[in-house]
């Protein structure tokens, strides 16, 4: 039997009706003649009022405790969805996850998958039961205590069942019907992708396209799970929503697939910093340590001396998020203070915007960067900063520039069109 | 190290403050050298809210899928309860019912403990932990599947860990201070007693003193566990509350410890049926398969043949909860349809209340039912039946005399004095 997984976020079953709906999008699928794992969250709200409950007990909490108390949401949504399947007549029953068992590290609040065994599902599913309904979000250690993934983790356990079992697809049910080419409140021409390459995907949610989480994209990549994204609100069916493929399946790739913007970037930069071996290791070390997430880095070599710094200088560069700033100051100061590091002054500019062009046609397209810095340069957009990888070209601007930037470029590229 | 068992109901954990203020209990009986059991149920409100999720998504709901939403709660309150002590400097972790594991039948719903292996508890204990924390009401069947004992379980959970630990004591944290010899909304003339009987608390409990759950007292009784009723939102010491307990530690047991009554009792009369062996069962048979809670019976034979009945004929007087009559109604026409019994009549008196007196001093003490009736009597309430066990007499009068009755009786067995 050609088995699938279906994923219902919080608020596709936020409450009994809408609990409703989503079953009946399951009953689709077992009358098109499939075997179905339906993963589920907890009602909308629910995680948040537990996490709320921990946190105004204990303030540096016991993350088994924390994962026993929040996970418990995802068990009242397997139920009462098992309980709804049996009345439209499906055989179904729910699954918490030590019942699987969804065998995780023991890495409590962010476990990761250690091994999710196919016995007990499989021998109900060879009794006659239609659908497996498994409590998303959480896992077993190996010591027995209820653990959970992270924010976000019921599309990690949807992707990790469908790689488990061999599922014909992954469909992640959200309130969105697919991935658009950019955010269509910025502009009405932006399109639903029918497909989108795997790394295209990572790139555009790591880059603020929160349709799914980053870390569920990357373990369907790396087990070629085909993810589709789609709406629980709309009619679907086999076409509905977007595709998140290998590339192979994807035929007549566009250069550019899509644009992401990012509001929340700060740019932060060091002044003449002492140039010498290491140093990019004396910056960004202490960042690290002291989390924040430095995304662009950028250095300019200048060989004058001025002011108190000796020898050669370098300005040095690079972005994180506006509420990590204060956080990278102080571990500059700290650095400064320990010796490690010299520099005549931090120079912070918050008001600025990253916008990035994504394609994996990019690898075997030149002039992408040319037609994306000729169209901003056309609407006098200023670029900070420029950042490139094998399928993706960012940059920082203005962030009053910032729909403004991704409007032009969306025309530029004729993402528009199909 | 000598065991306790703390037992907190759902009013005593309804919000976080009360969940701190519980913990400050147990802390203290830590501080004197206990290592402690904690029982706890849902928060307030959270369990109804589940059965609600249930009974909102199938109306004859799989009772797995029910034990399995209906449970989360208890799971969530053992966490905060965990983490609140752990913030106290004790060490505490939460148990769910598949972790210790709380074998059970496979009864959904209304599931019976098996067992209770003391080894991974006991684990801890040895490692210096010094609470456990249980999720009440819930175990795990052969099948791994999560079970329900059944509404206010938990009381019974409580009383199942201090036998399975040889728990010097079960205390029992509930929003009364203790058992009192009646009702202090009708007399406040009625006094907490300090220690009653298991016997004599299975009577006021099964009679509406609804302080513990009766199966909680039952089991306790048959393992010998000493069981303390306290008051969550009080200050409480070693000596608060009541204790319930073998009557051998009760030194001068007064001959009536308490005066129950029942408000929704109805009186049913089946008029004139036929007298024959087997006509008590024909009846009563019926009954209890319609789910009628049947509490007294009485038989007057007569031996007059009157109306369309031939031969002997007796009248049938039985009392049942008042919500229950149309059910009884029910079950007894249709006995008349199916031919397994004939009678005159059915008359209904709804307007009654039951008033008991109870006590094991009655076993060695004659006169106690005079004294009683006497005192009724003395106020003019007219007694509709009678029924009478070895510790405790019952009677049904008019409803309008309850609160007179149950006054008159308090002071007749001068029960304001200890």
């Amino acid at each position: 039997m050609p088995l699938l997984v279906m994923k219902f976020g919080g608020t596709s079953v936020a409450d009994l009706a809408r609990i409703e709906n989503a079953a009946k999008k399951v009953q689709a699928e077992v009358a098109r003649g499939y075997d179905v794992i339906v993963i589920v969250s907890a009602m909308s709200g629910e995680t948040n009022k537990m996490v709320g409950f921990v946190e105004g007990t204990s303030k540096l909490y016991d993350a088994r405790e924390y994962d026993a108390v929040v996970s418990s949401g995802e068990n009242v949504t397997a139920g009462l969805m098992a309980l709804r399947l049996q009345e439209m007549g499906i055989a179904a029953r729910s699954w918490q996850g030590w019942q699987v068992p969804i065998n995780t590290t023991s890495a409590h609040s962010s476990a990761r998958f250690v091994n999710i065994p196919r016995d007990n599902i499989d021998a109900k599913f060879a009794e006659g039961f239609k659908v497996a309904v498994v409590a998303g979000f959480q896992g077993v250690s190996a010591e027995g205590r209820v653990t959970t993934l992270g924010r976000g983790g019921s599309d990690t356990t949807a992707v990790a069942f469908a790689a488990a079992f061999g599922a014909e697809r992954c469909d992640i049910y959200t309130d969105v019907d697919g991935v658009y080419t950019t955010d269509p409140r910025i502009t009405n021409k932006a399109r639903k992708l029918d497909k989108i390459a795997f790394e295209e995907m990572l790139e555009l949610a790591s880059l603020g396209a929160k349709v799914l989480q980053t870390r569920s994209v990357e373990l369907a990549m790396r087990y070629k799970v085909r993810l589709r994204v789609l709406s629980s609100f709309e009619d679907t069916d086999e076409n509905s929503g977007t595709l998140v493929c290998d590339e192979d399946e994807i035929m007549e790739s566009k250069v550019v697939s899509g644009v992401a913007y990012s509001r929340d970037e700060a740019k932060v930069t060091l002044v003449r910093v002492e140039d010498r071996p290491g140093i990019a290791a004396a910056i960004f070390g202490p960042l690290a340590e002291a989390g924040v997430n430095v995304d662009m880095i950028v250095q300019n070599i200048s060989e004058v001396e001025v002011g108190s710094v000796k020898g050669a200088t370098t300005d040095m560069t690079f972005s994180c998020p506006t509420n990590q700033v204060a956080r990278a100051q102080k571990a500059m100061e700290d650095a400064v203070a320990a010796g490690t590091i010299t520099y005549d002054g931090i120079v912070v500019d918050s008001d600025v915007a990253k916008i990035s062009v994504v394609g994996i046609g990019m690898r075997s397209h030149a002039g992408v960067a040319a037609t994306m810095f000729k169209a901003l340069s056309k609407e006098n957009v200023n670029i900070k900063v420029i950042a490139t990888s094998e399928i993706k070209i960012s940059v920082l601007i203005d962030r009053k520039y910032m729909e403004l930037a991704v409007q032009a470029l969306h025309d530029a590229f004729e993402l528009e069109k199909a």
